[in-house]
């Protein structure tokens, strides 16, 4: 019988952030793709747009004129997920139709006056422009709501449906699942270890250098151990920081310059704009900001759907729905020492 | 302030299957849409294609030549994600390291000869043959693996990358995630309440008719009260029942011919060939076939990702990956007496 070899043989790997397991199948990615083939996106966007309501100057749905913004602008989302006003619809229900109240704000951020620039594509003062905007939001908006989710949907294969660089926001009266998952998950860890999970974790990581793509004084991006998306990266800060707000004006230098090399390497991997979702994960906020919140890591995850080429994604569909997920090569295969391309490694095509 | 309206203020509805909650914004419906459009699916598919390794007579990736068969037709995965006798990963573990032993086998089956039908173009009598075979694997695989997944996989925008009508089997030595999860909760329900949760559930939706879809003598199809994808579906039966094997062969019939009904609606909604991911839940195999396992109520999940369109699909990034799932309509609005088209209640278009 064989040794055991991750690229040749399936195994479960664990993810100790949402208490689950992957299925790793890396043999599986020998097979042949005759499936969707994705429209690679297109690079024409124009600069400037007057009818692009997110651009300096645009009216948006509501009428409202932007202003002729020179960096960030944010905005409140004109069609919101979640409104501060909606009624209880009351909680005295049979077990199996449980209702709760929702009530939150939905925000819009736009990084640049530009159309035709990403994040990769901005100066790293730009950058620094956009993670302090993040950390006044969480200031601003964390006293009132116990969670604020900072994401980009990036790429139209992403459900992202305005080419214009920007983020939402959406902070809410209720911890949604994945942060409750995070959270308990989190707890329960420095409960056990006497070490905040993801703390330790970097530093194995960075110790092991096996599925670190970049890094710096203060900052380390892995291909997560228990990564289920192919390229899918966690980015993680050095030393203990519970949220964005926390962050030190070198920290929030060096965050814009490990954000620009980490997506400048993902639009070269496979030559396109790299399309993805992420978000930052810090510690609860509203009534959370009084407790002793010690078991988080401040951490972004980036979720990035292709697989094989700019045009070939991964679906996580059947299996991956219903039972399990699951991926078609390991995350050491991914990481720059083991990348069988060259694009990961080799100098920046796009900067 | 006005009364709560679920249609009109967002609110959250707890999945009891999953232990968790949806975001219910359907307010949020009215938003424009100038995201990704979908490729239609091409309705010209050959009736035989030799060069198809699904149809009948074609020679496989393997080099194994298929019979001239003339209903189902059952082979292993050429490119199978679980194999029976990948070596042990060995379990001595850092606890963010944590690997386990996953083994398996994932088989393919065709539903029938011709490439250009799906389950709704189907005979009854050919469904029924469908509904055996399912039937028979079950038994087959389960005495060795504690679960045996059947799912289908149904449209290139769900990853599937050969049109001809086929299901995926995939048997695992591990209870994966979900049905772990449904298991847990199942058993919770049961101890706590005295009913399984799922025949209680289809007693309360068949007499409320908020949410039915298609019923007839055996089995119940709702929009779940907790539905995450806009036309997602549960197939329940009416009495107790553990697993597909136990289905007598009224109950057989009977469940061709409502999933007949349920796909033909699907199709007729956008008048397409419609998308979806879905697969069986029984109660676990294995070894817990020999034990109490009364809290399981079989059903199937339908996972369909459209929302507007032929074109227009919901997107589950962001905000979903990261913090919670969110739908943009109610299930009671998708459901056929309170559907604002025509489609889903008119006569078949597809027969
Ligand atoms: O096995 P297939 O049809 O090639 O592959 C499809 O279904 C699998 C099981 O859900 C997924 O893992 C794949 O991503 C998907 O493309
Ligand atoms: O708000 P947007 O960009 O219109 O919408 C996009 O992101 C949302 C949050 O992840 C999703 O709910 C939508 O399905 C997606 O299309």
């Amino acid at each position: 019988k064989p040794n055991f070899d991750p690229r040749d043989h399936q195994h479960l790997r664990y993810n100790p952030l949402r208490d689950s397991w992957v299925l790793v199948s890396a043999h599986r990615m020998k097979r042949p793709w005759k499936g969707q083939v994705e429209k690679p996106s297109e690079d024409s966007v124009p600069r400037h747009d007057p009818n692009n309501p997110l651009c300096p100057a645009s009216t948006r749905a509501n009428g409202e004129v932007n202003p002729e913004y020179d960096s960030t602008f944010l905005f409140e989302n004109d069609f919101p997920a979640l409104q501060p006003d909606a009624p209880d619809p009351g909680s005295d229900h049979h077990p199996l139709f449980r209702t709760k109240a929702a009530r939150g704000v939905c925000k819009v951020m736009c990084f640049h006056p530009w159309s035709d620039v990403t994040l990769p594509l901005m100066q790293p003062e730009e950058i620094c422009k956009v993670i302090d905007k993040w950390a006044e939001l969480i200031e601003e908006l964390g006293p009132t709501y116990p969670w604020v989710q900072i994401f980009e949907n990036k790429g139209a294969m992403m459900g992202c449906s305005n080419p214009h660089p920007h983020c939402q926001v959406w902070a809410s009266s209720f911890l949604p699942n994945e942060p409750a998952l995070a959270e308990r998950c989190q707890r329960a860890y420095l409960q056990k270890h006497g070490e905040p999970m993801l703390l330790e974790y970097a530093r194995m990581e960075a110790q092991a250098q096996e599925r670190v793509v970049v890094e710096n004084e203060h900052w380390l991006v892995v291909v997560p151990y228990w990564a289920t998306w192919p390229f899918q990266t966690l980015l993680l800060p050095r030393r203990h920081i519970l949220r964005l707000p926390d962050l030190t004006s070198q920290e929030r230098n060096s965050l814009a310059s490990i954000m620009k090399r980490l997506l400048t390497k993902y639009d070269n991997l496979f030559e396109v704009s790299f399309p993805y979702s992420m978000g930052w994960h810090g510690a609860p906020t509203g009534h959370y900001l009084k407790e002793d919140m010690n078991h988080w890591q401040l951490h972004a995850h980036y979720y990035p759907p292709l697989l094989r080429s700019a045009t070939v994604r991964k679906f996580m569909v059947g299996y991956e729905m219903l039972a399990q997920e699951q991926r078609d090569l390991t995350p050491e295969q991914v990481s720059p020492p083991h990348h069988t391309t060259q694009y990961l490694l080799t100098s920046h095509r796009i900067q």
